[in-house]
């Protein structure tokens, strides 16, 4: 596999702690296919604005979707906006209190939303989500109907214009502080799935899929 | 204890699902001290941006820290931001497509930072914030040298205007859909930690904060 990287744009160059950034495809496509969320910064009238949101990828762009009348879904396709994904790993627990730090995977996105307006795509875009929500579970649902698509708007950006900034490992401490005497390492978090939960009205087996959701790490 | 609610502003007030909707104040607490960073919006001449970012409460501000140098210390002191907190905690598995959802706790905070200039209020924010990451560690470590604190940054933001919304619960079909036979209910996300990693160049024995970590949930 090649690897591809495009060059930082002046607003993805990163500037702090540089050597913790890449420009790599390979490692952004890792961070937002690890993710169901992003978080979504945007401008109007109010002021600086700030959304969780679900999210996924095909090939080259992220979706969002949402309502018609979503004040943020009309907002994101009249201007540029960041779009950021953040995995936190651990605490790094150094010798000196200011050379404690976390272990953590980030992404940022720049540039506009384009609505998806094709049918075809707008269909193929809300199966793809399913799909990575739970897949195999798109046959036994009851799909969309006509009405549900067309209240529905699909948003999609490029993922052309983005920084990576990640960390992982122990801590770094000034030469100075070796011989302090504290623990140093690391102290994880875990991402993992809990046991499937049954709803009261369900009446149906529990599927493959959600029989292994609780044994598998997420 | 009394419970507290602030009146939405315009720009707080949920108009999308609003009955997920919340501005009781230990609702937002909750989510704000169950949270090791947040993701701040701001906009300058480059466009919006949206940072992720270590924070930590103090009664009734939300505090971040940084460079000196960092750009975007600067700007959060110049305009009104958002600051918003996300935790994921499963996939709704609903009988149409268009039902499944999300059950997560979110807080959005409007406002502006300022700046933590009283030199014994900043030494407080930053002992408050290694409590948070790990309590009793503090008298351990070497502490922060008077250098340290000139190159840091410490801001805070009043938890005045938020919103809070949340879900949780299993999924809510359409009438019509009830008798669409296929297993509903929720896959969890659970929010762990694993067990402490020393570090290489570690020569202490593991403290008994270090060893819990491991065995507690997040």
């Amino acid at each position: 596999m090649t690897a591809t990287a495009l060059p930082p744009s002046p607003r993805t160059r990163v500037r702090r702690v540089a050597e913790l950034a890449s420009y790599e495809q390979a490692a952004l496509y890792a961070i937002v296919d690890a993710a169901y969320l992003c978080h979504i910064a945007f401008h109007d009238d109010k002021g600086s604005h700030c959304i969780p949101t679900a999210c996924w990828r095909i090939e080259g762009h992220l979706y969002i979707h949402g309502s018609n009348g979503s004040r943020m879904l009309k907002r994101l396709q009249e201007s540029d906006v960041c779009v950021t994904i953040t995995h936190l790993d651990g605490l790094v627990l150094a010798r000196s209190a200011f050379n404690h730090t976390m272990n953590y995977r980030s992404a940022m996105v720049y540039g506009q939303f384009e609505k998806v307006s094709d049918i075809g795509r707008q269909h193929a875009a809300m199966d793809a989500l399913m799909e990575k929500l739970v897949p195999g579970r798109l046959a036994h649902v009851r799909g969309g109907s006509a009405k549900e698509y067309a209240a529905t708007t699909v948003l999609r950006i490029a993922l052309d214009e983005y920084a990576v900034k990640q960390r992982q490992g122990g801590p770094l401490d000034d030469a100075d502080d070796m011989a302090h005497a504290v623990w140093t390492g690391e102290l994880p978090f875990t991402h993992g799935r809990g046991t499937a939960i049954a709803d009261a009205l369900n009446t149906c087996e529990l599927p493959p899929y959600a029989a292994a959701w609780g044994t598998e790490s997420a």
